[in-house]
């Protein structure tokens, strides 16, 4: 999809409020996502920290789960914008990349926004040859 | 707390309702959970798997994710009731209980349901001398 | 089992040896821990942090993951004795509670020691009524 | 580095070995990882399942998790290679690639084999733009 600059405006700022509920005591590092669901729906999520490091999740994979909790379909995303404190913009962590290519099409864009940049990618760029199978065909 | 039958009713059913979202291509066991927040609302998670067994997260921290996210203090949790397949009701794993517990009063109850049995916890008892600490004293 | 004095001693002692292997750039709270194995053999582990602060791995499941990876069966583990830093002798989050009950017996041994404190449990009571279940039999 | 056919052999062979090891009565997906040292050393893990998917480990972290513990730098890593079932070779998952990406340097060949296929890729061909960062300096 081409996002429309006004709309990439709208997902930013979705998820720079989003972050602004992170819980994050111990990294203080706090990061929000915006996911653009296929009916112009906006998903937000945030990391959310534990004592066991561990335990932490990312924002992006917050948002993911709270859609599909929410009853879309994994496949109903159509962008993710994310919120990174600092001036650098980074990309997700491979986790994060493992969870969105469990549901993403692979052209479907990942910006990521801070203060003072941004970038953006293709999921198949940020997870080339991303690990998928078919379990159930292994399993003959 | 003390919850009615009734509220009790609710909130299993909302779970229930929750685990038919489940995303579980890998386990097939859909599992559901809804918290009740102090204001009365209720937020609901399901679990959602990956192809890299490590990264699925269960129904349990999908809600605690989705609660904080939505803008919660993660205090304001003050009841759990979780919906299983099959005949058992299962206590939730220690990964969940170790998120739980990040938020959660030690005396919150815990409920799992299934179809035919229900069984209540408190958190501590699910997690006797559970791993806490006051970070930024250990760091001096 | 019953420990013996001395034995715990020598657990002990490669649990702390094990913590001075830890990387622990983000909480700086290295941990260790020691497995006796039924054949005298002691498997060491510490925990392994990541900037992606959810790929962090405890020492605990260090050890667990080595001694399998080593050839044993989790059903050799017949003790476990942590080392952490500072005074409370820290009890294993509920991830590495999980892991260790999908291999050890419920009555197993789990000792945590600091410089200044011990406290001891069996597995049983760390994770009361723990998430387990026969997945074969789940799916018919 | 340039691996000499013969090297990679060795480590093909005891990726193979090391999935023996595996712990997957979920998955039944037995994969193996062999790290070669910079002293000529080989560490191996195997995946490690657990009834709560989300505690499971992939093989390429217990083998980095193990090397660690056994006392070396992340930074001695100097070439990955894996075993996976099945006809294809399968690349890494996120979640290693960002374990991984912790410690090697971008360069680093990892090579996935399986019994009739073989892929190589350089970390960073893995896990372009790499979620990395000075933590102490962002909290200043």
């Amino acid at each position: 999809m081409n996002m429309q600059t006004e709309q990439l405006k709208t997902l930013r700022d979705a998820a720079f409020r989003a972050s602004q509920n992170a819980y994050v005591p111990y990294s203080k590092f706090a990061v929000g996502a915006a996911l653009l669901m296929r009916n112009g729906n906006v998903i937000t999520g945030c990391n959310v920290e534990n004592v066991s490091y561990g335990l932490a999740n990312c924002a992006e994979r917050t948002a993911v789960f709270r859609a599909i909790a929410e009853g879309y379909n994994g496949a109903d995303i159509v962008a993710v914008v994310v919120y990174t404190p600092g001036q650098k913009a980074y990309a997700p962590c491979g986790a994060c990349r493992q969870v969105l290519a469990e549901f993403l099409q692979p052209e479907t864009l990942i910006t990521s926004t801070s203060e003072q940049a941004s970038q953006q990618w293709r999921l198949t760029d940020l997870l080339p040859d991303a690990f998928h199978f078919d379990v159930s065909a292994y399993r003959e």
